[in-house]
């Protein structure tokens, strides 16, 4: 448990409150377990319509779990104790795409216009492949899960648009397929792989060095399978640049009230 | 559509009653498109428990869709007007693990200790993927499916032991994954598939050269996937040498009453 979180970070509601009040300032992996996390984008109203449509587009790199009323930093269907501004560890302030901040809580980045996009986070589905015994073996090696942009471009909305990023986790061949079924009862959070088999097929070039997060061994007896990931928007929001943006910080989510089982289409 | 077949082979009745009419003596292979067609395996009572035992603990390979009660050739959960002794278009009547007979009918053979069991046949989930617009090279080239014994040991039951028999279909990645998931839902007729990927970690040596059926190319962007087979009763049968016994002859299926839907469980 990271240094300042009190011993009743087990639902998301502790952990939202740990953050607000500053005891709670790095990653959440593995806090609230059985709790959805989110990844957070928030945009100016005036680009937030096509912001949604790129998430209507591209539902498996963004499946959106919520979003805010224009001006409003509450989801209430995902925590009713919930305020965007506060209750997540650490964010990222972005202007004209460059990073410019990188505070523990944005009450004094907020404005009138902003609007909160909450989107599913492969924790949700992690933590249903391990409840089925399926080994995750970046998680066995407390690793950051490895990602690579690829070669399968996200269809575009207005200034939103770039290639998808994908993790990649490796399995042997029942478990691949036990994955595979599993994953499917989550579009909410990515849903089933979007690849799997070689890696130059999606533009992957080199397994062992990812574009972001850690590399961990394929065993000649696993198949790699890769999954739509939620750094796709955030990577599509670097690059549209837009004029003002917020984000979570890497690894710092919001965690919401809802169980992982809630997200179950099946 | 086989010769001697009149134009009304849409339902499983007509096939069933082509057969017992004699005009049909060919594979069932593509008639009445929609229905779940079965394997055959007729053992005597003494034997028939044993085999059952064996069908409960490998569901995959043997997934019973019906059994008669004991001397009695009709099946009626399958079909109303149906009569095992008649209705597939040939048989095999095997003696102590020799083949004795392929008649057209088994009414001369039939004696009041045989059990009949009916298992699910992969043409149920081959619609099912048709349907959905993945194609199969084994479908499209007119082709048998190709199959092979593997390193995969049934569970025993009884003299019932041997190889699981897997079943294998090519396809690109993207397919693959939505095969997977389109045939988990027909546990009744094998289910998700068994295995994918590198076909040597269950057994098989060259995809050049089936046990049975006819090879087909996987192409370099592809990935072999293997479900378990109805075969591998038949083979297991074969192998228990039992004094007697009747099946299906190879692609003479029974055609039954139900839509392939009907054994969706989602």
């Amino acid at each position: 448990m990271p240094e300042g979180m009190p011993g009743n970070g087990h639902t998301g509601l502790a952990v939202r409150l740990a953050a607000r009040a500053g005891r709670l300032t790095g990653h959440t992996s593995s806090l609230a377990p059985g709790f959805v996390q989110g990844n957070l984008a928030i945009l100016p109203a005036a680009l937030a319509g096509d912001f949604l449509r790129f998430c209507q587009r591209n539902p498996k790199p963004c499946p959106l779990l919520g979003i805010g009323e224009p001006g409003s930093p509450f989801v209430p269907e995902l925590g009713a104790d919930l305020d965007l501004r506060t209750d997540l560890p650490r964010y990222r302030v972005w202007r004209n795409g460059q990073l410019v901040d990188e505070p523990t809580d944005i009450a004094a980045h907020w404005r009138d216009d902003l609007v909160a996009f909450v989107i599913g986070c492969s924790f949700t589905f992690e933590h249903a492949l391990i409840e089925a015994g399926i080994p995750l073996r970046h998680v066995e090696r407390g690793r950051n899960v490895a990602m690579w942009r690829t070669s399968i471009a996200c269809a575009p909305a207005g200034p939103f648009a770039g290639p998808m990023v994908v993790s990649m986790r490796p399995f042997r061949a029942a478990d691949a397929i036990r994955a595979i079924q599993i994953t499917s009862r989550f579009p909410g959070v990515h849903g089933a792989p979007v690849h799997l088999g070689d890696p130059a097929l999606i533009g992957i070039a080199d397994l062992a060095r990812p574009d972001y997060g850690d590399a961990v061994e394929v065993r000649p007896d696993e198949i790699p399978l890769f999954w739509a990931c939620g750094v796709t928007p955030q990577a599509v929001i670097a690059a549209a640049k837009p004029d003002f943006a917020i984000t979570h910080a890497p690894g710092c989510m919001l965690v919401t009230d809802l169980p992982n089982s809630a997200l179950a289409v099946l």
